[in-house]
């Protein structure tokens, strides 16, 4: 897939992962693509023009680089550096990587679109924390931060990437042809919220608090993917594909209850202490998984999708 | 000094800061860098061809990068990576740097030479902490371990820096011709030395543990920065100035003994803590202030020199 001889020339070969966390999973995904691209090379002959690679991993400023930095693995073949800043922004130099990953941190937006938390907006989210469900206005701000934060990303990355370049994606989404409210990913937020209202109706937090907290993600479908990357006109699309559910993957002989339970809260925990304080954490999260278990059935019967998106940047202007 | 004009096809115009700590000092330094490069490229006729800059922040992977990360000017016009590692090693790809920038950083040693905490060895540093006024050999050790590390430091930065590129050194140094002994950077040490060996005497501290503490920190003069440059081969020195004492720019108002012992603090703190503990630490440097102040006259009129050095990487090889 990736035309290797192309970039020779550059000695070295630069890979981005976007919404790196603090690893280890990072350091996996890398260290599969340098053997990929060297296996590549090998395979073409190049061997004695092997290059050199750059890994630059990018997070949130906030995140924690000196834990990423730490344990960044001792006999590693490439030069590591941390780049902080949000993936909907130019992140690197005009025309300098050659490959791009992310995992699971595309469904994150920029930011909750403004009029959800807007008193005087028809988008105005009362009463919940997520868009499934809600009122129809709320979905469509939704979808046009999701249309406007994918366009970004897309411009940026045009930018960075060499013509020839890859980005692979694995993203959180939902089925083409799913509504939202029938998206397993937005069954369980909604569930969250639900107990936040609880909370807030037995005066625990105040509803206001519950009015002003909305989550800044969207699981898009493999057909809105396709739909922002034809739109935007600088990649093509070369791949895609359903990936396994992970819920299927990792249940072992824990209830599901207490796994969607403890991950959501390791997602989540951050956010929800920032803006209701972390004396709610536990009651939270502990009538969350009890609301979990009992609607179970009804939750995985949701649309599930897990899908890999791999585009390459053409070569024009 | 710089030609830019070969650089031009490049686009990007790499920066690296080596020792650039949390800031703020590192992003001054970046500024005035930049401001540099972009008004060569104007007096040169090429206003059209500005770069894009990108800035490597590299310290110890211990340095606190998620400061560094907090604190970067919102207003900058490069693109900002931080690369955790040691600088007498290799930290970026081949011929990717154009201008490398360190300041008070060379003067730290890779490691404490073996032999100084050998007690088998002539060099064995017995109830000292640094070099000065010890034998000789343990002399020979430190000049030993800064050969060395020198020498690591331009190989490495010889494959990094592209051909014409420049490495600007702000050195805490000592004169040419000054024994080490009478340089006033190694009397101060050496003061602190004998601040730990009174401890000792008092029991507070075990005597083996200041023999087997030592400070790796060299202070070279520019004469030995002149032959390691020479010796190694790959950079020319454009030029060398002496640098205006720190002490006479920002004594102010306040006692000198106090300045010193709280930026000594700052800088040694850390290591002294990892090694004796915190218990000492207040005890340590009070008894050092008092003994500064004590000894003033004499420190001051040791040898004194920070200074400046510019190499450009020679088109070679």
């Amino acid at each position: 897939m990736l035309d290797v001889e192309s970039f020779v020339s550059s000695h070295t070969f630069r890979i981005a992962d976007l919404g790196c966390s603090v690893g280890p999973n990072t350091f996996l995904a890398v260290q599969n693509i340098i053997e990929a691209v060297q296996f590549k090379h090998q395979c073409q002959g190049l061997h004695y023009q092997l290059p050199e690679f750059q890994v630059l991993f990018n997070d949130h400023t906030l995140n924690d680089f000196n834990t990423l930095f730490s344990s960044l693995p001792p006999d590693r073949i490439y030069y590591a550096a941390g780049v902080p800043g949000s993936f909907y922004s130019r992140l690197f130099p005009n025309a300098s990587l050659h490959f791009v990953h992310s995992s699971y941190a595309i469904h994150w937006l920029s930011k909750v679109p403004k009029s959800v938390v807007d008193k005087s907006s028809p988008a105005w989210n009362k009463g919940r924390i997520h868009y499934s469900n809600s009122e129809v206005e709320v979905v469509k701000a939704y979808e046009a931060q999701y249309a406007e934060d994918m366009e970004c990303f897309l411009n940026a990355r045009a930018q960075e990437v060499v013509c020839g370049g890859l980005i692979a994606l694995i993203i959180a989404g939902r089925p083409n042809g799913t509504l939202h409210s029938q998206t397993t990913h937005n069954m369980i937020y909604d569930l969250l919220g639900s107990c936040l209202m609880d909370m807030a109706r037995k005066g625990i937090i105040g509803e206001e608090k519950v009015d002003s907290f909305n989550l800044p993600m969207y699981f898009m479908s493999p057909k809105e993917l396709e739909t922002a990357v034809d739109r935007n006109g600088y990649f093509s699309i070369e791949r895609m594909e359903d990936l396994p559910p992970i819920t299927e993957l990792c249940i072992g002989n824990h209830p599901i209850g207490q796994i969607v339970k403890v991950n959501l809260r390791a997602v989540l925990g951050g956010v929800i202490k920032a803006h209701f304080g972390d004396v709610i954490l536990d009651e939270l999260f502990d009538s969350f998984g009890i609301k979990f278990e009992e609607g179970f059935q009804m939750i995985m019967s949701g649309g599930k999708l897990n899908f890999f998106a791999l585009l390459r940047r053409k070569a024009m202007d």
